[in-house]
């Protein structure tokens, strides 16, 4: 089955809001065996709407269009809907009635406008909204199949968690594996992949560049599910043959959920001395459900006081090599060791701009305290400000990860 | 000027990375004057690039083409838009001997696939790529301009800076100025600025809602620059009148860039004591540049230990009352009152899930301390874990900007 993923709203085609409804869709879609073929993005006038819809239903048999079923002006997907197929709207008396309970209970009058909200396109199949007010719709149409959803994210995302895998009922089994690879450019992991030869009529294999690590996506589709998952095992054996020591983590795991898992593994606890990266590292870290096993307590020590005042960074090393140098990042280090009982440490200290204070923009020293062994590395970063203190964080847990290897 | 934005790559379609040429690109245009009309993503497959190359030719007078110029097999966008333009590709002297050279200086042999890289349409103005390999490329073609640019965004964005005005010349002028707006609900922003009729053919406004806040977004195009900016004025003007108090910032400004405007320009410090939100508010305002000067330190207290240690809470009150409850909160800030110089404290306690561990999922306590003036707020959020961070940060942020209204 293919599908085109349509979003309506002039917010995303002037650059006001990005396009999340896309890139959800697409994985609820591609978990499901569905090929999506196409995303477009239309603005919301209803000749931009029409054309989009008629060109859709070429290129695809399920077509999926996000927004414009609200109250304003602008919600004009029912209306371009049901003139492409040549059919009537109706008020439904059901959604009507509970719309009028809704304004009753906040004491609001309703307007005209807010009564299109209760319409339906003829034949339509209703997707009650329990998250919100507008309802979606299922239409068939030509053996093909339409499936209108509100645009706001939280009340789109829960319905197609409730609706989607009903009305899809796709009957080839599809298995979806990632492999994540460090230390290797994404063309080297592409040619190595490729000579491997592991494609079959049933499995693809794609290569996604991140900004520190390649993705390796194992996408199988069949129709026995057991004999697919034998397949898929066979080739992550052989990628974890060919990347013996690259590959560090499997699925959709960000680095900071596999350094958790790590630290939870060997019963670690870490705390931080972030100068330059404000907080973002424990706040990564934080994110992860169960940090509260691996993070006790953690410092932002962004001035020259603070690095004295809470880690003891003596003031004689701050004046004589900078808060942005290996010394002083070493003396926060081993200050924030003498003030946790955590397992490692780390800190950070570096220029992240826009304007230098004492090194280049992107100079960055940070430093790894494991009991009597401390590292201390000098990096160079490009970048926004923003960016780099991404970048700082990324090649930390990245360092982290890989020293803390089974 | 009409124009829509393509984005090529299997990636986006299974929904590995989400589409952000789409926003970024809609911004530069529309701060260009360029009406973007369509932003269409489709497979690295030649079939499917040329059909809907086909179709933008048809709603657009630009088309920008983003990615699929790399080396690897799936990168096949001149040879898609060779053929639907009908011209041939050759092999660029100037850009095959740099490539070249830079394989002679890495030391590696230069593959087959990697000389498609230097490869050019007739016709096509070279975009140089001093970022990347693959060079850009603009193509007229019955009074239709393409650009072709590499997909990987520290390629495409230097890229855009560098060269997308200059290729546009549009010579109508445009000016973009938004309000941002708390305390009252889109449709209720809408309805109130709708009433006011402002919009005149050279303005058009739209609101845009966000989680916290609504933005009004005015948008002017004509040929007199000073006299749309009147225009504009006058409209400003009109919209500070009718919502009086409830404009809290104008521009892109984020919550967090308009907190540190506010307590740079009165000359006020903050700390943090931060639990359910481990490190996220010092990393939000630390992303902003000259944070320095509002933010010496901050502390992650996570475990109960830390709440004890750092900030001197009492054990009893921790036993007594949870670490997720109004005492502890309160507690927490006057702990960080005792240990910083800051002028505003803020302390975050609550239960972020995924399983609760004391109270339900969402249960938040925010303590504000401003000397002796100290306030504690119970909330309750939804989402998922990270959304609640998100949420709890976004509160404090948006509390403070409004607690130091001028």
């Amino acid at each position: 089955m293919k599908a085109s993923i349509m979003t309506i709203g002039t917010e995303i085609l002037v650059g006001s809001i990005i396009n999340t409804h896309g890139r959800y869709l697409s994985q609820k879609l591609s978990d499901l065996g569905v090929h999506v073929v196409r995303h477009v993005s239309v603005r919301d006038d209803l000749e931009s709407m029409e054309q989009a819809l008629r060109d859709e239903l070429i290129y695809a048999d399920l077509v999926i269009i996000c927004g414009g079923l609200g109250p304003t002006e602008d919600d004009a997907t029912k209306q371009s809907v049901a003139k492409v197929l040549g059919r009537d709207i109706y008020l439904h008396e059901g959604e009507y009635k509970k719309l009028l309970a809704r304004f009753e209970k906040n004491n609001r009058a309703m307007t005209a406008n807010n009564k299109h909200q209760a319409e339906v396109i003829d034949g339509a199949e209703l997707l009650i909204n329990h998250w919100g007010i507008a309802p979606g719709e299922v239409l068939e149409y030509e053996n093909k199949k339409l499936i209108l959803l509100p645009g706001p994210p939280k009340e789109l995302e829960p319905m197609v968690e409730a609706y989607l895998e009903d009305i899809i009922h796709n009957d080839s089994e599809i298995i979806i594996h990632s492999l994540n690879v460090a230390g290797l450019g994404e063309s080297r992991v592409e040619d190595r992949m490729r000579k491997l030869n592991l494609e079959t009529s049933e499995i693809s294999l794609n290569t996604f560049a991140k900004f520190y690590d390649t993705e390796i996506k194992i996408i199988a589709e069949g129709k026995d599910r057991l004999a697919l998952q034998n397949q898929v095992d066979t080739i992550v054996h052989k990628l974890y043959d060919a990347f013996e020591g690259y590959i560090y983590s499997e699925g959709n795991q960000s680095l900071a959920e596999t350094l958790v898992d790590r630290l939870r593994a060997q019963h670690l606890t870490i705390s931080f001395a972030e100068s330059i990266t404000g907080g973002k590292l424990a706040s990564m870290i934080t994110a992860v459900p169960h940090a509260s096993e691996v993070l006790q307590e953690s410092y932002v020590t962004y001035s020259n006081t603070a690095k004295h005042k809470i880690l003891g960074v003596d003031s004689k090393t701050l004046q004589t090599y900078g808060a942005v140098s290996q010394e002083t990042a070493e003396a926060m280090v081993r200050g924030l060791q003498a003030i946790t009982t955590s397992t490692i440490h780390v800190a950070t200290t570096g220029e992240a701009g826009p304007e230098p204070a004492e090194k280049e923009v992107g100079t960055v020293y940070i430093s790894y305290g494991m009991g009597d062994i401390i590292t201390t590395e000098e990096h160079k970063f490009n970048g926004s400000r923003t960016e780099i203190q991404q970048r700082v964080c990324d090649t930390i847990l990245l360092t982290l990860i890989l020293m803390l290897r089974r």
